[in-house]
């Protein structure tokens, strides 16, 4: 028999779900093994918008500049439509900003998912303790439910063997690729492997769902689509921008890629001939898309990838199995139409709302974790994801429609589907890591999931812009928040240089978070590595504020390396980026301030008062990580 | 014998400055040789600070980026003097913003040597016709007098030896680095190489200068400066702000660095015991500092690099020898203090005008180069860059006597400072690559070199944002320019939709470009590799420009491609980031427009009006591209 080796995670499938789970191990003792049948990174088609809230999730991996060196925009959308006179043909009947003002930035980026995949795996490179075997997949997983509920145990057993090598050239060009032909066949070597988690990230025909024997729900749609990435000769006047065009005869969506690309996406409606992707070539997809793009011409320069699918609109039935051993992430457990770019984008949110929890369960702790605080932690997995893939189903069955028969309110419907997209609506459910504000029972008093950006417990940190303290450097704060697994107070002090009595809050908080000895300062003991990292952005004259007045736990000093300046920051004009009005924006009152607990993956855990030192502890209580 | 190597162009010293240039001759047929004495990439200290205008040149080489990525910026300094009430110790005098508002840009970011001269070697890896060889000096050169005058020939002799390995590691940390101790002594394998032109990008103790016979002129000061990287463990308030510190005991210029660093620029001035940077220790260059910066504490957390060195205010008295086959670059050429950051922004920007230079004579080209032409081109060299040094030694002697009394016009002293520094004042002479407009006779008659950002024959093109009409994405305009060796015709159409006589005007001209039998036609035809690319900047609303009714040089067709998108932008409103109201900024009249040629190195060749064909074709034939 074969030696058996053991890992703390064990991942299948190394598309964007399994690279962005992985990234969450860096920097850690975690041992992690990464495998995937494909026997070399994936080079080309599939998806490539990418939503600010995905980039937010590349800037706390550290690679945010990498990918966005490489991404491009596409700023209109243009909507067209029959033409109204009665005549044939098309006619342009809207252009649309691909903008969503509240978010202060940039909606959307494009790249290609191959590049993403490939920036996420370049950076695990480097660390020893993850991983990466290509050319390898599972045949057999047992868990062992007898040591379920013993923590250092390692009750997933799986047996991985090599993958038979197809050459990935001849399945995706020119050659339709609709997934189910794509499974390699296992050869003889084998290995042995016992884990602590075992995570499915292995893609729309998962393989580990299978095994759990979790369904999905939902329907497998008559839609089927034709997919064409290729350089177009066309007269078409918009065909460098994101369209959706409705004639008579079908739709398109167009979306301009690198290059002189285009990609189209023709879905063939139910009833049709073509409903069975098989039957759908390439010359017969194109014919369609002529026919409807006339009387504009299309003819094909080089192609350089097509597809044929049919849309499934399925939620898995669970989202872990055996007491939070083992998990299913993204297409795994979700599938839908491409028309909104979601699939990429919630599969690595997906996975950024795993991992952390993963890592900290796995990470040593003192005073040791309690198992049961780990298997409440685990279990807001699916308890905060299922729900974000039931509505996007929802709301994939609503946004094809809105373009098949836009109503007066198009616009609006837009706008919120695009904050819809953006993950904007998402808010997680009341849970160890969620804590409703002081006075607030349910959620449902917190009246509905607000398609606003504000500081709500279960929604994510709001995006802003303030300045150093220190250098006046413009700050995007989810640009700072690394994913270093650490909790993070963010202290709103106010207006602390005029008003006596925030200052004396902010002392203290400082205390009662320096104090090493008790309560919250065994957390923030410990500067960067601590469990819990606190910052401030205060809304004072910066000329009026004196860093070395303020308590140290805002400049925290390290006999190595002098003090961390990078901890202190004002709402205040930038040099040259203008004012982040963050107190505006996050509507806080610059005479309170406000608490607000960020929990590791950048959603809020808890919203207080400044000098709410009890409910503080009250949360990380919560989560077991100080006694109760 | 050893056998003979034959080249293009030897380039002795791969600094910024040799780097710079061979970047120059990637996508060309152009064979380089770049060789340098040390045996690695430089890997630390020296300058950091990058001028919006090199960043310019990255962009052009593709590498913008990635630089980008991995720079950061300073945005205020601080200026500290005695106390003003007669106490001992120092005081902040002002605070400065680092900002130039007519730039329309950030200024400066900071990014130390050695990531700056990475970025720009990578680049040149995949390039076969480049080749880097380090651990290579040479020890004889010799210009064969009678072959100047014959274009093909090889007139450059050059014996190449194999430096003997060092340990940079031993020469530049804590060890007194001073540049003349850093030579290698020459081993005995052996290279001979015959070029037809050879360059010596080889710093301030230049070699090839010396063969050459080129003298220095001016001074070698006697202000010798301590150097320090370092974290501080200090209590200063302005530790992260660029800080000009002057107090009775001395002066120190203090510039933060990445992580925690700083660096301290600590100058002995003469009279001093300490003016000979051999005495300059650490401990002394230091206690020095602190005697200046107190009642502020400074003590020293860990030094990553150190040096002493006296500067020297000089000037070559020849940028070209032989009849313009030898050039010297960069420091080889000029040298001054470092504290306006001006060395490498300095190198880099002579290697760039050279660079075309040297390519444009070298390309094979229909009808071929008359050599006079080529060296009549060759020759602006030392007429544009010469005079910059001369200006730049000028300004620095100001520069210190600035930072010594400040007068009551600082502000508007320091403001000029930041724009020269910046690049904005250069402004080269006429010449075969300068042409005057119409009805001026001479430089003079354009009045003194100005300031402001905008559009007179020999000054660098201001950058400006538009959007493209296809896609409305927002371009700056130096990052669309590729160094690719073509010249530009900027077309700045007005407002065609509107007015008739803007829209004939650009159908005439249309004509002209696209016609590949007669004039211009012949340099504008052949899609993106012409030799002359053509652009059009309209005013126009967006939405009543139809490309399809504009000639098709702002839209060329290519079978394999379909058309190119990127020619035609408009002066407008950006969906994230604002209008670049480029007419304005330009101060171009809508209703009459203007053409603007663009040499490769993004400096204007000439400013036409949009109907001066014959003035188009002038400038062309001045430099030999068409028949005269
Ligand atoms: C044409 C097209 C366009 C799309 N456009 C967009 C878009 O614009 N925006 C967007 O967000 N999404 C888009 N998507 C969806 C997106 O590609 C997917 O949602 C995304 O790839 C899902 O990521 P994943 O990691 O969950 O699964 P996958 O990307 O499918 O990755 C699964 C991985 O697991 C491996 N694997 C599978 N089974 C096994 C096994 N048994 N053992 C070992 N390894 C296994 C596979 O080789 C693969 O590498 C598009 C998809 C398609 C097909
Ligand atoms: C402490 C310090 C701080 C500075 N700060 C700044 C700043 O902030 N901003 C700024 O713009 N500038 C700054 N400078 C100046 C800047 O470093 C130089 O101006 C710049 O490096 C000049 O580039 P170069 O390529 O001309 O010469 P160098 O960088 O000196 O490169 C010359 C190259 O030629 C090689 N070489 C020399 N002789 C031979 C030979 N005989 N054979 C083969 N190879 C040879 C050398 O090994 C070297 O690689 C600073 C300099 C110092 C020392």
């Amino acid at each position: 028999m074969t030696e058996v080796k053991t890992v703390d995670v064990l991942i299948i499938g190394a598309g964007p779900a399994g690279l962005a789970l992985a990234n969450w191990f860096r920097n850690s003792s975690i041992k992690v093994l990464l495998v995937d049948k494909k026997p070399v990174p994936t080079r080309r088609g599939k998806a490539e918008g990418l939503k600010s809230t995905t980039n937010e999730i590349f800037n706390s991996y550290g690679i945010g500049p990498q990918i966005a060196a490489e991404s491009w925009r596409l700023e209109e959308i243009a909507i067209w439509g029959q033409k109204k006179d009665g005549g044939s043909g098309i006619e342009r009947e809207q252009l649309i900003q691909d903008k969503v003002e509240e978010l202060g930035k940039v909606r959307e980026t494009m790249l290609q998912q191959s590049r993403v995949e490939y920036h996420m795996q370049q950076n695990l490179l480097s660390h020893k303790n993850i991983t990466i075997q290509y050319n390898t997949q599972p045949v057999e997983v047992k868990i062992d439910e007898s040591s379920l509920h013993e923590d250092e145990a390692y009750p997933v057993e799986v047996r991985l063997v090599k993958t038979q090598v197809q050459s990935e050239a001849a399945s995706n060009i020119l050659a339709n690729s609709t997934p189910d032909t794509a499974n390699g066949d296992a050869e003889e070597v084998e290995e042995r492997i016992r884990a602590k988690y075992i995570v499915g990230c292995d893609g729309a025909h998962s393989w580990l769902r299978k095994q759990l024997q979790v369904q999905l729900e939902g329907d497998l749609t008559d839609s089927v689509f034709g997919v064409v990435d290729m350089i177009p000769k066309s007269n078409f006047p918009d065909i460098r921008r994101v369209c959706y065009l409705r004639a008579s005869t079908g739709t398109i969506l167009l979306v301009p890629r690198s290059n002189k690309e285009v990609r189209l996406y023709v879905p063939v409606e139910s009833g049709s001939s073509l409903s069975d992707p098989k039957d759908l070539t390439f010359d017969r997809i194109i014919s369609a898309a002529r026919k409807i793009i006339s009387p504009y011409t299309l003819e094909v320069g080089s192609v350089s990838w097509w597809s044929a699918y049919r849309v499934g609109q399925r939620v898995g039935s669970h989202f872990s199995r055996h007491n939070e051993k083992a998990f299913l992430v993204g297409d795994a457990v979700h599938t839908h139409s491409p028309k909104a770019g979601q699939g990429m984008n919630t599969s690595i949110q997906d996975a950024y709302n795993l991992g952390w929890k993963l890592r900290f369960v796995l990470q040593p702790t003192k005073p040791q974790l309690d198992p049961k605080a780990a298997r409440n932690l685990l279990a807001t997995y699916e308890s905060e994801r299922r729900p974000v893939a039931q509505d996007l189903i929802a709301f994939d069955r609503g946004y094809l429609k809105l373009f098949a028969a836009p109503s007066s309110e198009f616009d609006t419907e837009f706008l919120r589907a695009m904050k819809f997209t953006t993950g904007l609506s998402i808010r997680y459910p009341p849970s160890c890591a969620v804590q409703l504000p002081r006075g607030v029972e349910t959620a449902e008093q917190l009246g509905p999931s607000l398609l606003k950006a504000d500081l709500v417990p279960g929604k994510r940190l709001p995006d802003f812009q303030a300045v150093y303290q220190a250098d006046g450097i413009t700050c995007w704060i989810h640009k700072r928040l690394q994913a270093t697994g650490s909790f993070r107070v963010i202290v709103f002090a106010g207006d602390v240089a005029t008003h006596r009595h925030l200052s004396e809050n902010v002392q203290k908080l400082g205390k009662y978070l320096a104090n090493p000895e008790t309560g919250l300062g065994v957390l923030t003991a410990g500067g960067a590595a601590a469990p819990v990292e606190v910052l401030m952005v205060h809304s004072a004259d910066r000329e009026k504020v004196e860093p070395r007045d303020l308590p140290e736990v805002f400049r925290p000093w390290s006999d190595s390396e002098g003090y961390d300046y990078w901890r202190l920051l004002a709402d205040a004009e930038s040099v040259h980026e203008g004012h982040g009005r963050v107190y505006e924006r996050l509507e806080i009152d610059t005479e309170k301030g406000r608490a607000v607990v960020l929990r590791p993956d950048g959603y809020i855990g808890a919203v207080l008062g400044v000098d709410d030192i009890d409910g503080l502890g009250e949360y990380f209580r919560g989560l077991g990580m100080l006694p109760s």
